[in-house]
């Protein structure tokens, strides 16, 4: 069971976690799992960012006038400070708007397609494969144990959902995130379309966004939360309960070598301070990634 | 199969579909079905009405001073007319409004407990045996081809995942309908908490609603859908595609005897009329409960 997770306080608390969960009821079963930064690589950007700027420099080559928004030639630009400048905000509502009037399936084609090829440039491996090999172990016993498991991301929820069965095993259903509004109308022979727009859905998934969004989508409070930033505080306390086995899993990013090494403040009362701490007052389990995992990825590069 | 089903046209369009559903890939294999009037009984009033309505009678035991809101008077008197005048929006809200600040656990709670004892005063029947054994037939055996089965409800989403477990064996992540906004907080030991609010999230879940939240939800198209009302028409409209096996069941209420003869009306081009009309030019197989199913309710009443 979990071969890539060395043997360590961190395991033993995994493991005592999974052993405990059996004595749980089948429908408190429940995991809830971050996405970026806690199942696969987020640096040195979000592959939703690779995917968005990608898909702007095809639509660009199409129609150059794209590149008067100043939103959009900072993305071109890949110039960060003018993103920054911008606001993450309006850069990503720009981003998101290029697939206005597609249908979901348009866009799901687009996804896959893009991840079909794409690389991380630092890590020179596929994107596909800058999965962590100890949380797919992870997800694979939960299912053993009958959880049923979501991710929830502050991430596209289509962008996840195009890879969630393949990468993770996860169906479109048990994916949580960021949601844009859907439109629907008919087309000339009166047939029901389904069209994106370009407006966001209630706001971002982060924070205590992901708690509320998991009681809207999934009715059902975990008893395991996983995530690596700031933003799934909320959620890991959520998971946290007294009077039943619950466990909230906090990755800290602390392997230059074989990953990266950065850190997630979160605003707290005393100050802004890391998550790792925060997390650890709070009785998150903290993952080192470079001591508590075996393998980070696996699979060719 | 279907032992609850009589010989003729619509059982063969069902056993025909469900046959043909084996050749879809099985992530292909998703069926949305609507719940009152639907999976049960909605008449002499929806159930999530009685419920309410029961809960207000308990409230104003507590707080006599709750009758002096008109929408709220209009339910204790059971005035159908004071309650049309009002908007049923307007009384919906205010009904909702009796569980503000109330955890989703209470809700949860409260909606079981009512459930356990209320009866359907026509049918002289426990509600919860108020369920069509035809159609919990055919969500068994979906799920014995491996169907993702969903319900869609314009009902309150929290309401119906009180009971589809139980009910329907359908777990809570896969029931969309309506929702209501939650907010998340801290209590005096810092600990998260999650309540609900009084304003309902995106609007009703009713009409082309209904194809929009199951893609935010499920992430999928259906290949089966049932309904039974005007509300549910686009929905079962979406189910159809030319090129895969699908299927659209409206169910019609045409039993005086068993069950309630009465007529849901579609707004169409032409005027308004009745939904079986519509269905019937739309290619649905319509379900007459008084000719199509052998059984309608079991269990001891």
């Amino acid at each position: 069971m979990l071969p890539s997770w060395r043997p360590g306080a961190t395991r033993d608390a995994v493991v005592g976690f999974l052993d405990a969960a059996l004595d749980l009821p089948a429908d408190h079963r429940v995991a809830c799992l971050d996405n970026d930064g806690t199942l696969w690589c987020e640096r040195p950007s979000y592959v939703q960012f690779d995917f968005l700027a990608h898909a702007l420099a095809g639509a660009t080559t199409v129609d150059p006038a794209l590149r008067e928004r100043p939103e959009l030639a900072a993305v071109l630009d890949r110039d960060l400070v003018a993103i920054e400048d911008l606001g993450i905000e309006r850069v990503a509502l720009a981003l998101i708007g290029l697939f206005t009037g597609h249908s979901p399936e348009e866009y799901t084609a687009a996804v896959q397609a893009f991840l079909e090829r794409a690389r991380n440039p630092l890590l020179d491996r596929p994107l596909v494969r800058c999965t962590y090999q100890p949380m797919l172990e992870l997800l694979d016993e939960l299912r053993r144990r009958s959880f049923t498991v979501a991710i929830v991301t502050g991430g596209g929820v289509e962008f996840v959902r195009a890879i969630s069965q393949q990468l993770y095993g996860v169906p479109p259903e048990l994916v949580v995130g960021t949601a844009i509004d859907y439109e629907t109308g008919r087309d000339h022979a009166g047939n029901i379309v389904l069209r994106r727009t370009g407006s966001v859905s209630g706001g971002a998934v982060e924070g205590a966004a992901k708690v509320a969004s998991i009681q809207a989508h999934l009715g059902r409070r975990p008893v395991l939360a996983a995530g690596n930033s700031a933003g799934d505080r909320e959620m890991l306390e959520w998971a946290l309960a007294p009077g039943r086995p619950s466990l909230a899993l906090l990755v800290d990013h602390d392997d230059a070598e074989r990953e990266f090494a950065y850190e997630s403040v979160a605003a707290t009362v005393a100050d802004a301070e890391p998550i790792v701490d925060v997390g650890r007052r709070a009785g998150f389990t903290v993952v080192s990634m470079a001591n508590d995992w075996d393998t980070v990825f696996t699979g060719p590069t």
